[in-house]
């Protein structure tokens, strides 16, 4: 089986990857390079592909005439507790992102023949997130089957959400179980030279590992008191 | 009503184009930069969107990464009479293509609070492209309800498909009687001072004009048999 992994560098794709690779005979990753406001998470993703020694194609998008976002604008990243994270559609959404990236999938599964996608997605850490949810891909689903030859000769590229149902610390309970190395995957929205411990996505992670009954093995700026309190528990 | 307007500078788009400009208040015109192997078209659509007015976008896209295509890669374009040009899915055919658009068109949308997204898809002359079928079309509205802000909102972005039923002889009518400036639109899959009147885009249109009872404005280098006899009895 051939497949296509979007590998952002993030945890969550990291570990699909892991899943892919474990699953398909041959793999191939895809990650975008969008005018994000860092280039630290394509770095990651460059490192986790060679760690698989899988192919790695990386599409130049021109997200900036879309625009819209604090990922690829120049807006404030805001600081959020993690009752704001879990309930409201970030500022950090970028529109139809998720639709653009499986796009390109589909055209690149075309072209190398290739029988599945898989997108990390997760519905559940992310609520917020239109674009993450299982009807939304269910609706990407029927695009691929109806809009490609593939699905015109009954072999329709099929998508992969291994992550859709699990919260953060399933996934990287997962991943651990996979071997993950979670040391090369970066979340954090700030492009420092160690992770912040201050953004929704470095909260989320942080949250996950503890919840998981991990340490999460990359270097951070400064932990959260919840993480700091967690740490302290464990190593006592 | 604010809508955004593929806008590929072929006759379609362009018929779609005046179409939208009469039905929206406010129209954003989107062309695609994809590694196209001639600039003729883009020429064209810049031509229109100035004739009509209209906000105009270029996204850059990087399709070489996909490739798998006539139209972007060097694959040559090959010579094929009007019956295999109705039932044969075309070497020019780019994967995924409309999706990609489409999800760009999807994220530009939402950016600028648009309430529909205008593509000259058209389903009788070209069967060969599974992205042009209404039931495709009805996946990605899915696709747009579901994976959007807006959607999620309940004021989903509508797909509008003018030309869909139409065939190019009738999409050619409604577009004189709106004024459709036709000698700035370019078929052509090929790059050439005048338009080649060999490839299939060529043949289709010439058919469409000869159809629709009109002489196509544009200048071709060579003109197929059954055009040349058209023009011979119109012009006796």
């Amino acid at each position: 089986m051939r497949c296509v992994v979007l590998l952002s560098g993030g945890l969550d794709s990291a570990t699909t990857l892991a899943i892919a690779v474990n699953e398909c005979d041959e793999v191939h990753a895809l990650s975008f390079d969008y005018g994000q406001r860092h280039s630290r998470e394509l770095e990651s993703a460059k490192r986790i592909a060679r760690h698989y020694g899988v192919v790695h194609k990386i599409i130049r998008l021109d997200m900036r005439a879309v625009g819209g976002s604090a990922l690829t604008d120049d807006i404030e990243v805001p600081e959020r507790t993690l009752e704001e994270i879990e309930n409201e559609i970030p500022v950090t959404y970028v529109p139809a992102r998720n639709t653009i990236f499986l796009s390109y999938a589909l055209g690149y599964a075309e072209v190398i023949d290739g029988d599945r996608i898989y997108i990390g997605v997760n519905a559940l850490d992310y609520s917020g997130y239109p674009d993450c949810r299982p009807e939304y891909i269910k609706a990407f689903q029927e695009v691929a089957r109806l809009g490609t030859k593939r699905g015109v000769e009954g072999r329709p590229i099929k998508i992969e959400t291994p992550l859709i149902n699990l919260t953060k610390a399933e996934i990287i309970k997962r991943g651990m179980e996979l071997g993950v190395p979670y040391e090369l995957t970066w979340s954090c929205y700030r492009g420092g030279e160690k992770a912040c411990g201050r953004c929704d996505s470095c909260l989320l992670r942080l949250k996950g590992f503890m919840e998981a009954g991990y340490e999460d093995p990359l270097e951070y700026e400064t932990y959260p008191d919840f993480y700091r309190r967690y740490l302290e528990r464990r190593r006592w």
